[in-house]
Parts: C-alpha cells; structure tokens; sequence
C-alpha cells in the first residue's frame, strides 16, 4: 500500500482495560472474550493492558513468566486470527535464558507474531510515603526499539515507564509512526500525577496518536492500577484519523520545521522495524 | 558557588506580563516601572514576555526594530542594575546587517549583557480559519542554543515557538539548567490548545522548571495574546525550590535511567553556556 494511501485512510483502534486476578486462567478466558467483543464492534487494531496474565508485582513475575511462545501468547495468536485483528498484547512476564522480562507481543490478523517489545525502562522508583516499586528486583530490561507496519500506519510499541523518555517517542515519529502505544499498569500516585500529562505530551510534540491501556482499578490488589477512563471492564473505541495528523502536520509543520543544524535525536542501536 | 550549594538554595521569580501598546516609549517606561515592582515583592530573577516594547507582527518589526545595544537594552540594562535582579529582558525585535531577528537579552544584577538569545524556530503556521502567521516573512532565525548561569541555577532560554521543539529543552537540561524561561506571545488559536500542556510537557519530561510570559491579552490589537493566568498588568511572583527537584529527580530518577546506549538526543552545534 502506498505511502499516500495509508495517509488518506482511518481505522478502528479498541482499547480493552481487563479486571486482572491471581487465576491466569480466567485472565486468558476473559482476553479471549473481549477481544473477540473489540472485534465485533468494530475494532482492527485491539490493545490489551501491562502485565494482562498476572498480578503486577515482582513477587509474582517469577511464577507467571512463561516463555514465548508459550500458553498466553498462544491464547493471544488465536484471539488475532479468529477475529482478524492486529492484537497489540499488553504485557506478560517473560522467561527467557533465566531471565525474566516484561514483554509485550503483537500478532497480525493471520496470527502470527509480528513483534515482541521488551519493556526498555524499568520501573525503579521510590517516592517516600506514596509508592516504591524495583521492577529491577526481578526484571531483566530489553534492549530494542520496537516498531511493526500494518495497513493502516506504522505503530510504535512502549510500554508504561517507558512513556517517560521522549526519546522513544521521538525516535518512533521520526520513523514513521503515527500511533504510538503503550500497555501500562501506572498506580494511584504518579497515574493522577502523570498519566494522562505524558500522553498528550508525547502526542503534541511528535504530532502522533497516542494510545494506552491499563488493567482495571482494583482497590484490593496489592498493586493498585491507576485508569482515569474508569472502564471497569470492557473497551473504549476510538477511530484513528490518518488525514487529521497529515493536516496538523501543515498547519503547524514542527516537523518540518525542526533545526537539524542544531539538534538531534538519534537512535544509538537499530531495533525491529 | 559549588553545585551542592547550588541545591540547598531556592529563590523568587517574577513573571511580568504587561500590556503592550503601539507607542514604544510607554512600553519601556512601563517595563521600568514593573521591573521595579516585582524586585521590591522579592523577585532576584525577572521575566519579561516576547515582543515588549512593539506590537507583534511582522508588519511592525521593521519600523520597531533596533540595535542591540540601544534604546530598549539600555532600558533594561538600567532596570536589572537599579534593581539589582537577572533580568531576562523577553524580546524585541533586533536589527543587525540589514536583517531582523527575534531576540531575548539577558541581564545580571551590574547591569552587563550576559545573553542575547536570537529564537531559533520561527514562528510559521497556518490553520485555515483560525490563524495564519509567518515571521519568517520579515525575520530570520537565530543559530545558537542560549543558557546562562546565575548563583541560583543554569537557565535555559527559548522563545515561544522554540517551546513546541522538546529538543531544546532535552540540551538544556542535559547541560544542567534548572530553570527554562520562554518569553512567549501565543495566540487564543494555539494558546488555550497547546500553551500549558507544552510547559508543563517540558518540566515533566526534563525534571526543571519552566516559566513563560506573555504579554497580558489586547483583544483590540491585531494579534491577540492568550495568556492563561489572566494578569492583566503586573506579575506573578514564584519560589523556585531547587532542593525539590533534587528530590524529584531521585525518586523518579529518569535522568539516570535513561537508555544512552539505545539513543542520544545531542546538540549539533555549541551554542553559549
């Protein structure tokens, strides 16, 4: 398809925010049922949450770690054939040479795996009296920029920390991207702090949508994720304007009107895509 | 004064947003006047908005432009030196061999010229209906990233339109500055749209402060300024805690997290500081 032909196009984008629970076998069944539900009303490209399998918490990454593929990514392969969408798969932790990772998968239409993103930035923070949380207690980091094609634009993958570094976004819109997401599980402090903050940040300054997902609130899990939509469980359904992007980007052409002479951002390593 | 110190310290800024009116001379004196005011309310660090001492537009720039130094920097040189404060003068337009630029001149409390900032991206934008504007059609753009230090903290300096290009506020802080001021004059199209969403993008993302003023809003001028806080004439006076972002930067610690070895945003040419 041609560069011009995916600018005069839009699509369905369905954002599923999932109650997560200690039993991996319901979160599977219940991804297996809202994505076919994303899929019917309408939704091409679906977006699962962080850490969709598990409890978020380091303590419960060793256990639920599978390796990929393995028994979620295979429910995940299915859930993208069946109903013939791209399914950007939040996150699972991940094993992998004794390692653990938290990754997140893509799978086409076809049901093949198209992507896997190893989150980047781990989660490391410490904010006195509010929340501390070492994903490096557990977690290994990736070490690639992830970035996949479909009909409709090229997306860029983060996930949740990683939506603090511009840089990732920066990289991605200079690649190409249109949409950028990222599955994400942010908490009751930095969510209502940051959140919502970050993604427009990252959409006005690169001039691209911007899309997130995170599990439902759970006020009695030991981890409590911040989602300010208040979708309990269920999707949120947003059609993507590939004209509008093209539009603003004339309108106010910071892209093109970036000072190359003075500054650059620049991808260090090659990653997928 | 060592960089530990440096830390421990906090200071008072003044943000002055002034009216600004097509006689020249009543700019400057009201300039003198406020400048004044905010250092007898405490402020060590004054700022003014873009475009102080002229209407701004393009149709204007030529008739109002002068040399650096000359009539408006000797202004404020006197008002920094009288009054013992930094002063970052907003801008106004300059003329130098037979070219205008917009340019910000800063001031330390002796009354010396310690910067001069030409803003770097002009000011090129057309939404269709809503506001079409092209500096570029009288002005050319400066080459030069600008910091300068005082004993509080580096600073960064931008001017409206160099806000919307997160790259330069990555150098700066990246250099060390705490503080970025952006002498800004956005409009009622991109003001309410962009304008707090961009500051507050850039404090986010950098871990620094950001200040920016404007002039207060003239809805009889040709171009209309959005300023948000809605001062009308006069300033808003700010404790700037750098012990706090100390803090921030350790328990959300980005600056060191960052992944250098999978990207770089880089200056491309040194500019002062």
């Amino acid at each position: 398809m041609s560069s011009l032909a995916k600018v005069m196009s839009k699509f369905r984008l369905a954002v599923v925010q999932l109650q997560v629970s200690s039993v991996k076998a319901d979160n599977l069944s219940r991804v297996r049922r809202l994505v076919k539900e994303a899929a019917g009303g309408g939704g091409q490209v679906v977006l699962l949450p962080e850490c969709f399998n598990s409890p978020y918490g380091t303590s419960f990454f060793p256990s639920y770690a599978e390796k990929i593929p393995g028994e979620s990514t295979q429910v995940l392969s299915e859930a993208a054939k069946e109903n013939k969408v791209y399914l950007v798969g939040g996150s699972i932790p991940e094993e992998d040479g004794g390692k653990l990772y938290n990754s997140c998968t893509v799978f086409g239409p076809d049901g093949e795996m198209i992507l896997k993103h190893r989150k980047i930035h781990l989660f490391d923070i410490d904010v006195p009296g509010k929340i501390r949380f070492q994903e490096s207690e557990t977690l290994s980091p990736g070490d690639s920029l992830s970035m996949f094609e479909t009909p409709f634009c090229k997306v860029g993958v983060g996930i949740c920390y990683d939506i603090r570094f511009a840089e990732l976004a920066q990289i991605y819109s200079r690649k190409g991207c249109q949409l950028l997401v990222y599955p994400g599980a942010f908490n009751m402090t930095t969510g209502p702090a940051h959140w919502e903050l970050l993604q427009r940040g990252r959409a006005l300054d690169n001039q691209v949508y911007v899309a997130t997902a995170s599990p439902a609130r759970d006020e009695s899990a030991s981890y409590v994720a911040w989602e300010n939509k208040k979708v309990i469980i269920g999707g949120i359904d947003v059609t993507v304007y590939l004209q509008y992007l093209s539009d603003i980007r004339q309108q106010i052409p910071i892209t093109a009107q970036r000072r190359d002479d003075l500054y650059a951002v620049t991808s260090t390593q090659e990653g997928s895509g």
